[in-house]
């Protein structure tokens, strides 16, 4: 795309389920489709000819995520953000504890003048186009203003990111009305309609996830964290369900075979790590979360995600979408309470 | 099973999208299998032989509840719950306005001494049990202590009605740790932990939903319905979408063929009309909403639903289950606020 060189991508070796073995074959991949890599690992970790910087401390999935980057400051993660911070990155990639990324964004890579509280943006891919969901979890409490704002960076993300023009951005609440849904979501549909920055066309409802009717859905972050739960869940374990039922019988078994190229047609449409991870919006520095259970697969696509976040200058874009407004509170202390 | 007489349901004619026509048929097939009903509707209406008190009024889908209810007492909808509350029926069916069938709860049945907030009981069907999510959408606001009751009620009628012992109960959230949520949801865990009248486990997430990891899933009002629908909508919009996938190619149709006694299964398993409609617990009387696109066969599994609610004595027991304490609040005229 670009003739500039292709951004610098730090990544966290020692994060996720998958952790090393998955996280460096798709460094591998990526690097083999054009990206460029830099790994964060032990000594001694086999890159396969990849460079690494050595760090001497892990965080695992279960600590505290603000005790802990303050606590190992030379852990994978923490020092794979901080080389964004310090220049030696243009992004960062990690497949590990989604708060201890979001506390050390904070602490290292700082809030962009104006952000109130960083949010993670999911994209969903559905039929019909991949909607993003914002704050699917950064936050386990938001106010209306810090919505208005997840509108205005899902807005960003959607079209510097995803290419989509003049995205159409929607509230997640429990019917159409403007006058449905608890205080808190009530107060920002008022907020989201008077925000001259986005395009609000209204309220979704929770089947609007998966049927692609907005490009960019807003929830407080936890309702976004128990949606995307509840349908990445949902679909799992329906399909497990129709296996189930389907192998069952000789005559289903023969079907099953039939439909299988449709199945797995459909499951690469709707499969989280057709995007590799979601992206965490409201820092000085881009910052891309993997699935704790991402594949070498996902780990590929969520360098080219990082990768495509920096050509496209999206945290430039948020800085001059996000004008400075008073009132603002993220600290990297905040995390420990969200318990996210 | 009992060798008392058959409970007599007073069902709406005119609730619901495929009314009456839908309703009327649901009714006879009720009857047919030995169930009573008796149908509130207009002058005229043809009930195929069933007994009809005729009303004078609709009170549609897009009505504000509580100015509806008060509006037009001789509604179908108003005057079949009123008829709970005279004696002249045991338990009410409607398909009609959700927010006005609460209404009129409240105003004709009453609450149950004790009960802070009426809430929505859905059995959701899954492979390995029924689970109870409770509310899913009375009230759009709710208090950690209303959770509570919440699953004190969801228990009784998991044990009442569906016949568990000592049913489990969790509470939707956004990780299995208690610390996990937003501060309603913390402070809800801690109560519901500490509530001696319930066994409760800990933690759900939204996967659970479907999963079939508790007989009972507590959430506020707002978190609860936003759940239903995104779990509706999600199973919906993936079968569809996999029948797509299935008949684009001749391969997949002669598949989809062979696997349709399958689907069929899976379908009938997880299909919200096996229940055929949501309890609202809390009041003096027993009240069953029924979803809004019910067909004949919703209609007559919301009836059985309600016969087998009185049979049980699942009011009865939510009495006794429910000591009085102070610090309720319902009342019809909340009903408008919450926008449900």
């Amino acid at each position: 795309m670009s003739a500039h060189p292709k951004p610098v991508i730090a990544l966290d070796a020692l994060g996720g389920d998958h952790a090393p073995s998955e996280i460096v074959a798709g460094a591998l991949m990526a690097v083999e489709a054009g990206h460029r890599v830099v790994l964060y690992g032990p000594a001694g970790l086999d890159t396969g000819g990849l460079p690494l910087v050595e760090t001497t401390d892990v965080i695992d999935m279960a600590e505290k995520p603000a005790e802990a980057v303050r606590a190992k400051p030379n852990s994978s993660l923490v020092a794979a953000v901080r080389a964004v911070a310090d220049g030696n990155a243009d992004a960062v990639v990690s497949a590990g504890n989604t708060g201890a990324m979001l506390a050390a964004g904070l602490l290292h890579l700082r809030r962009l003048p104006g952000v109130a509280r960083p949010a993670i943006a999911v994209p969903i891919p559905s039929r019909l186009r991949t909607t993003v969901l914002i704050d699917a979890g950064a936050n386990a409490d938001s106010r209306p203003e810090h919505m208005v704002q997840f509108g205005v960076m899902g807005s960003i993300f959607s079209k510097g990111i995803l290419g989509v023009e003049n995205p159409e951005v929607r509230l997640l609440s429990i019917g159409e009305e403007p006058e449905k849904g608890d205080q808190t979501t009530i107060e920002a549909h008022k907020l989201l309609a008077a925000e001259p920055a986005i395009n609000f066309v209204g309220n979704a409802e929770g089947r609007d996830l998966l049927r692609g009717t907005a490009d960019v859905i807003v929830a407080d972050g936890f309702t976004g964290n128990m949606a995307l739960k509840l349908l990445e869940g949902t679909i799992k374990e329906l399909l497990d369900a129709l296996r189930e039922e389907i192998t069952a019988t000789t005559t289903g078994k023969i079907g099953g075979l039939l439909i299988r190229p449709a199945a797995k047609r459909l499951r690469h449409k709707l499969d989280p790590e057709t995007h590799g991870g979601a992206y965490l919006v409201g820092l000085k520095g881009l910052a891309v979360i993997a699935h704790g259970s991402s594949s070498r697969r996902a780990i590929a696509n969520a360098i080219a995600l990082a990768s495509r976040g920096v050509e496209n200058r999206v945290v430039e874009l948020l800085a001059e979408g996000l004008p400075e407004r008073p009132g603002r509170t993220g600290s990297p202390e905040n995390v420990r309470d969200t318990g996210v």
